[in-house]
């Protein structure tokens, strides 16, 4: 006997690797809470779809997305510079306009070094201490809102231009839920921007850093340019505890701060609508990696720690706990060296069952 | 009896330790070039300046600057959240407006590992092979053109934007002088874009690397997405030859260059006119560290370096090779720890003399 599904799910796996790491990601689901606690729909979006039917999102399947209440996915796009697919089709077409069709206001990346796991930084650095932060990443404006244009296209006298909105709107809920989940942690926060060049924007980000911060006096404030951030994050990165920063700066420091813990193999992250409105979508923060799709070595890490972020936004923190466990032990004891998806998978989930 | 002064240097030590770093590299070209191969004009431009009279680049100084052969930069900024000084009034106001003003299209970036130098990534890394690259960084367009603006400001209905403007005739420019650099060296050429997302300047610069890149065919092209780039930057940086991006993104590369290379005390920087018609400027990568400035203890290394980049693009390489070798030498030998700024600048000095 089955329970009646209590909540829906959508699973896009999409491209490359992403229907590959998604399966471990809803092996381990399933392990943890059992069958019948979420009914699935597969949704068949990406690349495959696009070239078969010239479909990238249906306008129906956006209207039943709508419905369920959350999304996992795998990762979209196609290699860099294939032929077969125009540059940035995908990503703009499904992942991105999930995210703002949804409303994901609310991009959450946490990095943690686990003991064992080889990073690209030195002894010395590692040394100084734990490194655990999350990135808080806006996802709904900057460069990302795909504003801008070009005239006089392949021409000598082509301009093209991109332009980053950002409201009052945007950067306060965002900065919010930082403040939030700093205050929930160690209680230290760092606004990465770029103020001193990006003089309207930064003059946003800084006042309403300031203003919603001394709501929360127990957060300790700090501001780092983004450049200077990357030097921060190499030479000490257990200096961070919580990073709030938008859409594009979010992009690259996260990928720097999961390679500096251990890689983007075990970088999971969460696109959060915070009103509840819409459904939340869960991800691993790699992309589609065709050069490695189809092998079986995948990392699916990533894709399953995100199964956590997702338990702990749907109400079930303890078992998400028990993911990030699970987790945790499966990366300490692993053996250095090439990863097989569905080993990694069937351990974590056996650890859960 | 002295030669009569060939060249003509505006040196601007600007703020912070700015001036103490300058004081030594002059100190250097001194000891490399000899008494009278140049002519020096010192600028109180800074903090200073602007606070005792309001101005931060009169325009008498500048057209007085547009005449000189070249020109040296300390480094510019108030401490960030410092209250005295707007946020950017200086960078943008002095660094930034002469890179404009003079047409610096190519920001010319060098890092190189040295033997014994201590850096942030582990041995496993280092070991792969020699790190020593350049970044061309575009440096009159993009998000720096402070084409933006603010409605509602300092209300909850606030809209900030900022725009990237990328032109044909910009972008051409910079990728051909990274091509042909990329020839004299080791013929690679990596485009550090998002193209995906930033579709508009992306095609444009794509477009672009791949039309250039066909009058060179000996240079191999490679393209790398931004945040793709932070992983590659620390997990294998031996990878890279010559990296071409623009603006920001090569504001953002060059400090994790920097990091990974022993830092930015000795990361140097050539703002280079292609056409001849205005001066180039040379400075070093980092900033103005007021927290250190008035100790002594600001490393001079990079603002040293920049000065073979001046040599060199003054049409004196041997002179310039002199410079590297004896910063090279000195970087190799010197202890662990922290420096004495005029004990770097004498040391080197000494082996040029
Ligand atoms: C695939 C791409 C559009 C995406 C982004 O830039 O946000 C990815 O890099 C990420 O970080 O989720
Ligand atoms: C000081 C600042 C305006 C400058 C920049 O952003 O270009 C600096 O970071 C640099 O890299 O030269």
């Amino acid at each position: 006997m089955t329970t009646q599904p209590g909540k829906t799910l959508a699973v896009i796996g999409g491209d490359g690797i992403g229907p590959e790491v998604t399966a471990e990601a809803l092996k381990v689901l399933e392990a943890t809470v059992g069958e019948g606690t979420f009914a699935y729909t597969h949704y068949d979006l990406g690349a495959e779809r696009w070239q078969r039917t010239g479909e990238v999102l249906p306008d129906t399947v956006l209207q039943e997305l709508k419905g369920v209440d959350a999304i996992v996915l795998g990762a979209v796009g196609a290699a860099p510079g294939s032929k077969a697919i125009p540059s940035g089709l995908l990503e703009r077409g499904l992942l991105l306009k999930l995210r703002f069709a949804f409303d994901h206001a609310v991009n959450l990346r946490p990095s943690r070094l686990y003991p064992g796991v080889s990073t690209p930084l030195s002894e010395a650095v590692v040394s100084q201490g734990d490194i655990d932060f999350v990135v808080v990443r806006e996802g709904t404006e900057g460069l990302y809102c795909g504003n801008g244009g070009a005239v006089r296209v392949g021409t000598p006298h082509e301009l093209a231009t991109e332009v980053s909105v950002n409201t009052a709107y945007g950067v306060e809920r965002v900065v919010r839920d930082a403040f939030i989940r700093a205050g929930a942690r160690r209680g230290k926060l760092t606004l990465l921007h770029k103020h001193n060049v990006l003089v309207n924007a930064g003059t946003l980000w800084n006042r309403v850093f300031n203003e919603v911060g001394a709501e929360y006096p127990d957060v300790e404030r700090t501001y780092l340019h983004i450049d200077a951030a990357m030097i921060a994050m190499v030479v000490n990165p257990a200096q961070f505890d919580v990073i709030v920063t938008d859409n594009l700066f979010g992009d690259i420091i996260t990928d720097l701060a999961a390679a500096v813990t251990g890689g983007i193999g075990l970088a999971a992250s969460a696109n959060i609508n915070p009103s509840g409105e819409f459904p939340s979508m869960f991800e691993p923060v790699h992309g589609s990696a065709p050069d490695i799709a189809g092998q079986g070595i995948a990392d699916p890490t990533a894709a399953i720690s995100s199964m956590a972020l997702l338990l702990s936004h749907l109400g079930m923190p303890e078992q998400a706990s028990r993911i990030d466990a699970a987790v945790a032990a499966d990366i300490t004891e692993r053996a250095a060296g090439p990863v097989r998806t569905t080993e990694v998978g069937d351990r974590i989930a056996a650890r859960l069952a």
